[in-house]
């Protein structure tokens, strides 16, 4: 199983959550699946002292900063194919509505960017499962809810709406659990939209990436379903 | 059990290494001990792109990169006090050698941060455990080298020799297993100086982590031991 893993920087304030997206990997390699990691290579919307909270004047890129999470072993989104790939998962942070898309700010009017865009509708339209983690379920909701598809980022009633908004169906969950949308293929988990402490997160994510892996195993190959 | 970690920077070329650190993060929480995050509030001695591997012409500082592992929760180990500690465990990434100590350019020689030194003899001679992971042996080592300690940074013999030229006596060790000094209250295992995999690091993180408790539970109060 080649698993794509879309980062968005490094650190929850301004990019990928960093015990979700490290949980992730973990998670695949203990199932024996491949991780292929994967972010676009633009300036993150902003850089955040961790410590403060304070926006830095500074300017950091999306993919280089994903490779600290990554290793190093981290390639461009916009030259990513579904064709490698038998599922996806996007693990949260505030870089998913900062930097793979700008949700953060404009809510269900979001544009994503257009690599993740292009990856995510064509992984999607080959049958093969994604997965989304924390506040990633959003760009789902806009990429994909004209399906309707059920998703979560915890119990937060203004994002829920954005979601709702978007075309999603918002269902309410616990961090420890993960909602699966059979017929669509999606598993989503709140994560640190919830917290608060890792033990929690990673029964979630783990919970997670078992489903994406159950789904992955059982795709039809071949043409798009729908 | 409140065990003190000290990081040093976020990413494994020029501060703490993202898996080791988040791993320790979950295996103290999973055994039911508070982790208590720091860091020296001090610039990196160097910032590293880690997509390419070329150093960067940027300054960074370490308290605040390692708050984005910690999400916020860390305070300057200048500050950190022995007594309010069971144990004490660092984290690996080149960090160890260029942020915490200088280990990494002047080997035995190494000059270690003076908050890092004090605390890690402090948490020591109250009698108290220490876990050192991937490279951080070798601050061990130059900071309690006279005791000769047994300690591991996997099977390198160059590093290996450094360890040995500061007093310590380095035992190889596979990336699953640690090294366990019960006289010395000393744990030390390989991680990502061996890798390659996270599900083989965390298997040797949570066997020091799950060491570093049962030592701190036996651990004798009052003053120093020896």
């Amino acid at each position: 199983m080649r698993v794509g893993v879309i980062l968005s920087g490094c650190g929850f304030q301004d990019g990928a959550e960093v015990h979700e997206s490290v949980l992730t990997l973990l998670a695949l390699d203990r199932a024996g699946a491949e991780a292929r990691c994967f972010a676009p290579d633009r300036p993150q919307a902003r850089v955040v002292d961790h410590l403060t909270g304070q926006e830095l004047p500074e300017t950091r890129n999306v993919l280089v900063e994903s490779a600290r999470i990554a290793r190093g072993e981290v390639a461009d989104v916009a030259e990513a194919r579904a064709g490698d790939l038998d599922a996806l998962i996007l693990p949260g942070g505030f870089g998913a509505a900062l930097n793979l898309s700008d949700f953060a700010v404009r809510g269900p009017q979001a544009e994503v960017d257009a690599g993740v865009a292009r990856l995510v509708r064509e992984v999607h339209a080959q049958g093969k499962p994604i997965g989304a983690i924390c506040i990633a379920p959003a760009l789902i909701a806009r990429l994909l809810g004209a399906e309707a598809p059920r998703l979560t980022i915890g119990s937060d009633a203004t994002t829920a709406r954005a979601l709702e908004a978007c075309g999603a169906r918002h269902v309410r969950c616990a961090v420890e659990d993960c909602v699966v949308d059979e017929e669509r293929r999606i598993v989503s988990t709140p994560a640190y939209m919830l917290g608060p402490s890792i033990r929690r997160v990673a029964q979630g994510v783990e919970g997670c990436v078992r489903e994406v892996l159950r789904m992955a195993r059982s795709a039809v190959p071949g043409p798009t379903r729908r």
